[in-house]
This record gives structure tokens, sequence and C-alpha cells, in this order.
């Protein structure tokens, strides 16, 4: 699609400088912009990308110049250049069909306006929604459900009985609804707890690729709407993800625990079972929270054991200066035999 | 599968009070429970949530009450809960039978009692045992030989020469067999070091959902009997992982690296290459253990690097009181400069 | 391929003690060889392995004994046993042609000398190289680029417009092109922040199973040539990671980090974004690098947050004895209080 300043101006609210006919028909960094290309500037520090860039149209903060350029103000380019990208280039819609080398049960209940790509399999009693793209080469397990305008990439598994809200977009490799990990030890082997419940994957969910996310033991895992979960993540069983919460790559949340809503998870952190995160939190990349612990709604934390962040950051700092402390501690003895 | 309070107490040899006809048809949770659900309750605080339930039966430690229902009192309830899952509900039979839409060499020796998936791969002279099951879309090398009962879900990849034993269970997305990670630098460049061993995973064991298990590079790779390895978990070149071990996901096993039986390793822990661990060893939770370390039968090791946890926790106690121990040694230091 | 001991020494520019003629058909450690296996030993402490091995043949340092064997003597034997087996055996040809189960469109330019596999699928305008083989059940996304005598193992994926170069090899599982992990909140809401860049891979590149490099978000993220990346790894989008570094598994490196040439990155390393780490560096195993940091060339650093090794392992000793360098400060504590 294309637009001009003055319309996305308008769709932004943002205030126009410039030429409200200039057109803008894509996004793009400073450095590799062409003319037509949108590109944003949310700090001084970077006004002169902008300016040595080929592009005509500049979302930026207030008070920068660009001679020649026409410009949008807002308060939060960064935003409104992903807002305008949405508004502009919304998610190709499917090429309705189902390719003649998938396999699909005849009991699949598929939107005839949904799409399914080339050897996907698809399984008893699934059900998938208008709009919605069954990547090539995905398997679809007997009696998942899969709501609208959902797109799942290539080579995405749903175990049996899945279920995926509307618009939840799933990248290649991810596996959701496989057993959860959970054994009883007895008469000298490990006997597999059930591992009989659910998942379900609320509306706007976007999970990365090689993502894993176990069903429920007994009851049910739980990803929370606009909940977007990075490439590599393990989500154990019966986790409960809050609503629009956000955890990065190579994290793992164990069984049963619960992180709130909008809270931010950072990479290769570790939550234990049994934890509650309440919901704001901000868990600092590679912390590690023990089993049962409960942090509070807001809380900043780090490290591991957890504490918080700027606990954390001054006991690194004696931790850096340790070799120095023991000298001192030294020192202090020397003067203590000195004086006896 | 159904069946009664009676017969069940009888397979578990647990003492019945109650009704000895109550009917027992599934497994839940207290919470989600119907009437024919079999429920267990291991602690004296969950009685309540069994009371409240509309659960007919409950396996329970002895010396809670259960008004109205029907008590099934063992020592170990959770266990006699997963045993009497296993008795009631063994893994579905395959559907015997190759799908027409996979793609099998005509030398492949599949048993007339084996499953094969829709839009599978099963490359030549590859023995598939009876009873096992081959999910969608699996890729299966060349002269790879599964055994018998076992179940590979969709999307699982065994390189060529891969051997499973009998009853392994291999989770959506992992890879077996895949090149060891092995480089030698000269000329300028990385040289591969030969990845020309061999992947062997004995009886029952089950591997976890988007798990990858590296073949030897000259020798062999090998997971023992009954073992159990979790989501996201890396087995490198060359690891021997013993009888009954247990690997928590996201952890990682360096290459040439022994694992005794029954060692339960946590979630996000690494060891290092040519690490000699015993059995029945606990690594918690995100533990490193340095290349080349031994670590004795029936240690319990913790942090990075891994020392006793005990060791581990006093540590920590102390990095935690850091800024606090750093003020006393300048208490100290003020105190005697005030003497000089 | 077979060659003889005279004709390897030439290769490889050894020097010959014993059977000129000897026969060399393949490569094992010394427990498991066979008579014309080759194999190694780069220290003394081995030589009794070579000794009481079946091989005839051994490459080895100088100054070591193996009666009735023929040595090669070299001083880097186990570098020249890996370029003996590249010499030997080099990659398999595919056999071409495109199996008839693949879904290729039509618009797609496949080299006649190139394979692909049963079920693989690939789009519109995909281009593959001469002698590249592309595995059962691949998925080649619109538009993407893939070299000569490149090797997809089967299960891989590449998203639209991935390029790959010459000689690449791909691991089982891995996705090439996802998403890159980028929100912006607002509006009560996670706005998906552009991915609409592209991934090039340079040549001689081998990336393992079940890892996942996405995408630029509006630049390229790019892997430089002959660089080496093990299972289970994740590289975020518009990542630059130099010619010839390694990274292993489990390790993440966050968007738009630098990893200059020939830097070594050892396991569950974790690389905040943002990061320029320089050329030749080590980064130890667990290392964890806050974002924005620089790491200059041939640096050696471990720790989280990191620091030299040196310095980490001072600490680190620190760490351990701090429940003895207290007691010490309660003791002189005492003493003070004692003396007033």
């Amino acid at each position: 699609m294309k637009t001009t300043a003055r319309e996305l101006a308008g769709y932004l609210g943002a205030e126009l400088i410039g030429d409200p006919g200039a057109a803008i028909a894509g996004f793009a960094a400073p450095e590799t912009a062409a003319a037509e290309d949108l590109i944003y500037i949310d700090s001084p520090r970077f006004a002169k990308r902008a300016v040595a860039s080929a592009a005509q149209c500049v979302l930026s903060i207030r008070g920068l110049e660009y001679p020649g350029k026409t410009v949008l103000v807002t308060e939060r380019p960064k935003f409104c250049f992903a807002k305008a990208a949405a508004w502009l280039f919304p998610p190709e819609p499917a090429h309705p069909g189902i390719h003649h080398s998938a396999v699909v049960a005849l009991s699949a209940n598929i939107s005839v306006n949904a799409a399914v790509g080339p050897c996907a399999v698809i399984e008893e009693g699934v059900e998938i929604g208008e709009g919605t793209q069954i990547g090539a080469l995905c398997s679809i397990g007997r009696g998942s459900k899969v709501g609208r305008n959902c797109r799942l990439y290539p080579r995405v598994t749903l175990y049996p009985g899945t279920k995926l809200g509307n618009g939840v977009i799933v990248h290649s490799g991810a596996v959701i609804g496989s057993d959860g990990f959970g054994y009883v030890f007895g008469e000298g082997r490990h006997w597999k707890f059930p591992q009989i419940g659910t998942v379900e994957i609320a509306d706007d969910v976007e999970i990365g690729a090689n993502t894993t996310i176990d069903r429920g033991s007994l009851g049910a895992t739980v990803v929370g709407s606009g909940a977007k979960i990075d490439n590599l993540v393990q989500i154990a069983h019966n986790v409960q993800l809050g609503a629009n919460s956000i955890v990065a790559g190579l994290s793992g949340i164990s069984g049963s625990s619960t992180v709130g809503a909008g809270t931010v998870v950072a990479a290769q952190v570790g939550i234990g079972d049994h934890c509650t995160v309440g919901e704001g939190v901000t868990v600092g990349a590679r912390t590690g929270i023990l089993p049962g612990k409960i942090v509070r709604d807001g809380e900043k934390i780090s490290g591991f054991p957890s504490r918080s962040m700027e606990r954390f950051k001054e006991q690194q700092g004696w931790v850096g200066r340790l070799p120095e402390l023991a000298a001192r501690v030294k020192k202090l003895e020397k003067e203590n035999a000195d004086r006896k």
C-alpha cells in the first residue's frame, strides 16, 4: 500500500511539517531507505543519520532539523513507526484453499477462507477459523481448534486438543501441547505422571521459532492474550502466562508457575516450579527464580537466586571487588597481630 | 477403560475405605474432577481440596477425612496415581499401516503392526518394530533401527544409523543423530572433525520436544534405559547418559561427558566436556560444571562453578550480605585508624 | 575411498615411518578401529591406546613408539586427522533430481545437479545452486537463494528471502529468517515492530540442529563465512556474526550485536543487545555480556556480568571462601571489642 504524509500524520495524530503530499510506501532504516520509505528518529544523536538518508519523510521527536525533508512530529516515533507499519502493511491475507498435497481428515472443519499449505497434516475434528493460514508441513493434532486470522508458519506442531484464539502467530518449528515433564519414581523406574491436560493460547499471542509449550498435566497451560514469546523458550505444564507478558529467548518457565500480566521476562531466565510472579514485573536477563518464590507486582529482579536489581548490582559490585576486600581484611589482621 | 475402587485398591495394594464398587474412569485434579475421576492427596494441607471435589474416590495418605468419599489409603498417593493411570490408560495402540502419503524406501523393513503417519519419510534399510508409531512428517534416516512399541510424535528426525530400543517416546521436533560440534582450526579455517559415530537410545527412554542429541564423533552417544529428557535439551557427541537419569529443560551436556544412573540434572544446567558425573547425583537448576570435573556418586551440587548445594547456599547467603560485610570491614579500618 | 600411508603422508606433509603401502580406508578411535582405520595420538598419555589398537596406521606427534605400526609423524595429529577425513571422504554428492513427492513452484530455479528430497516444499522464485541437497520435509520460502554444494538436512525452514552462500550445512530443525522479537507497547498492547529485513549466511557456514536465526528488522542479519553454530542457538535480528566465529550450544546473541571474526562463544552464553564483541575474543561458557558492552579484540572473558577470565576466577575463588572471610571479619570485630 501507499499513503501520503498528510494521511499518515492524520492516522497517527502527528504534527506535519513539510510536504503533505509526500509519498510513503515502505519502512526502512535511514542508511538503506529509498525516497518513499519512512524512517524514524527517537534521539537527537541519530538526527544526522536521517539528514543523510535518501528518505523524504521522517517520524521524529520534536525539535530536530531535517533540511528539505517532510517531518511527522510525535512524542513516540518508534511506536508510531510500528503502528504505521501495521496500518500500511496488514498481514498478507491467506490465499484460501487447501493444497492438494495436504492430508486433511474428513471430519476437520476448515473455513473456506482459510489456507492450508503443502504437505500439512490435519487430523480428525480439527477446526480452523476464517482467514487463518496453516503453513506447509504443519501437523495439527486431533480436535485442535485454531481461531480466525491466525498464522502458523511452516513446520509447526499442535498436539491433539490444542486451542488457539484469534490472531495468533506461531513461528516455524514451535511445538504446542507436548507432554509435560513429570514422573514419579518407584519400583525401580520412572512412572509417567498423567499428562492429559490442555493448552489454551489466547488472542493475539505470538510464539517464536522452535519454542515449546507443554500441555497441562491435569489442568490447562494458559497463555494470556497479547503475550509475546521469543524463540527457543520452554513453557512447562500448567504454567499461566499473563496477558501482554513478554518472554525472551532461551528462557524457561517451570511447571505450575504463574506470571502476571504485563510482566517482562528477559533472555535466558529460569523460573522454578510453583512460582507466583506478579504483574508488571521486570525479570532481568539470566535471572534464576527459586521454586515456590513469590515476586510482587512491579518488582524489578535479577541474579540467581533472584533479588532486587538494585541489590543485585550492589552485590555484584562487591563481588567484583572481593579480592580487594580480602586484602583489606588481611591488612587489618596484620595490624591487630602487630599490636599484640 | 473403567475399574472399581476394589479392583484398583487390589492392583495398588492400597487399603480401601468406603464403597468397593465406586467407579473410576479417569484422572483429574480435585478442582476439575468429575464423579468418576480419581484424585490424589499427598499432604494434609490439600485435604480440603478433595473434600470439596466432585470426585468420589481419593488416593490419600493415611489419617485424613473425606466425608462421604471412598478412600484408597497408601503411603505414596502420587506414585499410585501415576501407576493407576498407566494401568487404566496404556498408550494408545497404533492403527497399523502405512499412510499412502508416506514415502517409504523399498528396502525398509516395517512391522505389519507398526503405523507410519502421513508424509513421513523412511529411507533405505530402516527397521521399525511391531507396535511402533511413526508420526506424520517424521524423517527416519537410512539404516536407522526403531524397536517395538515406540512412539515418535510428528516431525521427529532420526539421522541415518540411529538406534532406538523398545518403548521409546520421542516428542515432536526432536533431532537425534545430528553431527557433533567439533572442528580443528588450521590453514585459516575450521576443519570438521569426523562425525561418523552413532547414537544408541535404550529402552523406555523419553525425549522431549525440540531436544537435540548428536551422534558420536567416532564412537557412540548413548542414552541409558529409562532415562527421561525434557524439551530443548542438548546432548552432545559421545555423551553417556545413565539409566533412569533425568535431564530437565534447556540443559546441555557437552562432548564425551558421562552422567551416572539415576542422576537428576535440573533445568538450565551446563555440564562441560569430559566430565564424569557419578550415579544418583543431584545437579541443581542452573548449575555449571566445569570441563573435566569429576562429581562423586550421590553428591548434591549447585552453582557455577559447581560446589555442594550446602556450600553454595552458604556462599550465596554471604554474597547477599556482601554490602554489609564490606561496611563492617570499613568500620574496623576506621577503628584501627582512630587508634593510631 | 581408500589410500596408502605414503599417499596420505604426502598429502599431509607428514613424515612416514613404517610400511608406505599400508592401506587406510577409514577413521576411528583406537579402541574401535579396524586394521585399515587411521587413528591419531596427540599426547604421550594416550600412546598406549594406539599400541593396543587393531589399527595399522597412527597419526602421531614425534617421539612416541608404536611397535609394528606405520606412523605418520606430524605436529598436529588431530588437525591432520580432520584434514585427511575431508580429503578421503568428501561430502556425499547429491543424487540429482527432485523427488516426485516434493512440492516445487514453477518459478523456482533448481540446478539440474541439485537434489530435492521427499515432501520438501519449495516456493516461488527460489534458486538452488548446483550440487546442493535439500533434505526431506524442508520448507524453502519464496525468493530464497541457496548457493552451490550446500546441504540442508531434513526439516529445515528458510523463511522467504533467506540467502545462503556456497558450501553451507544446515542441520535438521533449524529455522532461518523468522521474525525478530521486537515490539513497541502503546495503547494497551504490544505493536509488532516491522520485521522486514533479511538474513545472509556466507559460504562454508554450518548451522546446528534446531538453531534459530532471525531476519533483520529493517536491515540484515549476517553470518560470516566459515562461522560454525551449534545446536539450539538463538541468533537475533540484525546480529553480525564474524567470519570463522564459533557459537556453542544453547547460547543466544541478542538484537543488533556484533561478534568479530574468529571469536569463540562457548555454551550457554548470553550476549545482550547492541554489544560489540571484538575479533578473536574467547567468551567462556555461561558468560553473560550486558547490553551495549564493548569487548576488545583478543579478550578472554567469563562470568555474569562478564569480566576477564583471570579476574572471574580470582573473584570466584573469593566467593568460595566468603564464609571464611566473614569469620575472619567477625574475629577482628571481637578483637577490637575486647580491646575497648
